[in-house]
């Protein structure tokens, strides 16, 4: 999908889970000068088993990273699927993924969390490199508004799904360094990308670290806001408008250059126009979801819109005129 | 270590464990082909829990032989620290060996035990081939003269501690088919190899697969016999002279054409003379073991001992004169 010699824009993109893979499924068609960087705060599942049973970070978002960008070939392929492999047994190891477990036992061995990760990267040849966002295993905490009661939930797998509006998250703890060769790799982006994905527990944690706050603002890397296609339970009172002012207070006043949204799935057009007239940003239009599929991204149509949002085309609706 | 452009003689390791992974990391000094024959009853440790919980062919012999042929370089040394890596936790992980999982999630998603060791073959860069003895997962079953008192002791685990005189082992299911693929190497072979080992839970077993010794029988291949260095609990009582006369009742009248021994460790020399000289096998005395560690064998002097055996040397103590 590259012009043959060339590498393409240097972007890093910020998430978690499924939304992460959506985006790295697309830019791996966009560049090979890609870094995921990945939010270590899940507790549920495989990952938040291992994260107390072994004391690590949380491997599955990572783990999830790397499968997003393995080599198109049979080896990258079987590789892939044996890291996304989970165990189904009556016993403890179900529901583990295969991939977790490797990625832990490579962490035991070389005791370096990117160290690590780069082995894997390596056994599936990976397009690009993943990153965890620190080296501390963190939490999630918010406050939301249940109905007028006003309740604290702690734990990414909890707040994902708590009832009632959330009114603000912490990481904890809450000034973590970032894991140093994210500053870098931020310092030399052309283009910082964060979403679609879980929006608390994906998304905004990357910029709860004041350390990726300063390098976004010290760097001059564009930043692209892609908008989710339908909204989780932790979101579910917020229109697409909301996320532009949610990630405005959450990096304390870092803008997007480019916000991208699916025009099949805008709840508000002319409040998200006015969202993201407010904070000059560029508001880019582009189906990028599945035909019959409409809460799912489609690689080659997610590719193409980042494509048109890093170089612009004369179609875009602009917010310059 | 072998004459360039020489790939050795064709060469067939029975065994499981310990005793295999010492033998295949001599013989990889002595030829680059090489099949390993694996033993597949083991029910204790990470492959017994494995086997009870996944229903799987117990991997951890495997895995071991899989990991002494690795690749001398730092990618096969680092993926043979991977497989052979255990967790240490206080929860359900403790104690599994990370290659086992892996072997594990392999045969679920190609569904052929052979195909997924030759793709953590391909990982490890292996020099030479790996196989189950059987698809089937076995049980062996013993009859033990403890002080007089006759005990049926069920399971390779319990067999191998089990105190008093074994009189008779047997494999469940009896008359299982062997690999396919284990018959054809036995077919080509130039020299098959059994032991060292735990006599009747990693040698013996493939000596009572019929289908195992009618290969044997119609196979122009030599068979050496490699005695041990020290006795387990299972062979407390046997003398290097029973293990050859052993090894003929249950192969039901294959001889071994010759049987390495180390003088360093022989218990009864004439004993043995005398069993080798009735089988009309040849004699091979070499020093195999480590300097300090009697009990356990240096790759080097074994891989030597074994291309002496396999080519014969003037100083060979021969049956033929």
């Amino acid at each position: 999908m590259l012009p043959t010699g060339s590498r393409g824009p240097n972007v890093v993109a910020f998430g978690g889970g499924h939304g992460l893979y959506a985006t790295l499924s697309a830019l791996r068609h966009v560049t090979d000068n890609l870094t995921a960087v990945v939010t270590v705060a899940d507790d549920g599942g495989s990952s938040g088993r291992l994260r107390t049973e072994l004391g690590i970070l949380p491997p599955g978002d990572l783990r999830m990273a790397l499968s997003a960008l393995c080599d198109d070939d049979e080896w990258g392929h079987l590789w892939r699927d044996v890291l996304q492999h989970r165990y189904v047994t009556d016993g403890p190891l179900n529901n583990h993924a295969t991939g977790n477990l490797l990625i832990a036992a490579l962490w035991n061995l070389l005791d370096d969390p990117v160290k690590g990760l780069d082995v894997v990267g390596r056994l599936l040849n990976v397009h690009g490199r993943v990153l965890p966002m620190s080296n501390v295993p963190m939490d999630i905490e918010a406050d939301v508004d249940d109905n007028g009661h006003h309740k604290v939930i702690r734990g990414q797998s909890l707040v994902a799904v708590a009832p009632g509006r959330v009114e603000q998250v912490r990481l904890i703890p809450e000034s973590a360094d970032a894991h140093p060769e994210v500053l870098g790799a931020i310092q030399d982006a052309d283009w910082c990308v964060f979403g679609p994905g879980s929006w608390y527990t994906s998304v905004i944690p990357h910029l709860m670290l004041p350390e990726i706050r300063n390098a976004l603002k010290n760097s001059s890397t564009k930043i692209l806001l892609a908008l989710n296609l339908t909204n989780d339970v932790e979101t579910s009172d917020m229109r697409h408008a909301d996320h532009v002012t949610s990630f405005v207070k959450y990096s304390r006043g870092i803008t997007p250059t480019v916000v991208l949204a699916d025009p099949t799935s805008i709840d508000d057009l002319s409040a998200l126009d006015e969202a993201v007239d407010a904070v000059e940003a560029r508001l880019v239009m582009r189906q990028v979801n599945q035909a019959g599929r409409g809460d799912v991204h489609d690689p080659l149509r997610f590719a193409a819109a980042l494509r048109d949002a890093f170089e612009g085309t004369i179609t875009d609706v602009s917010r310059a005129d």
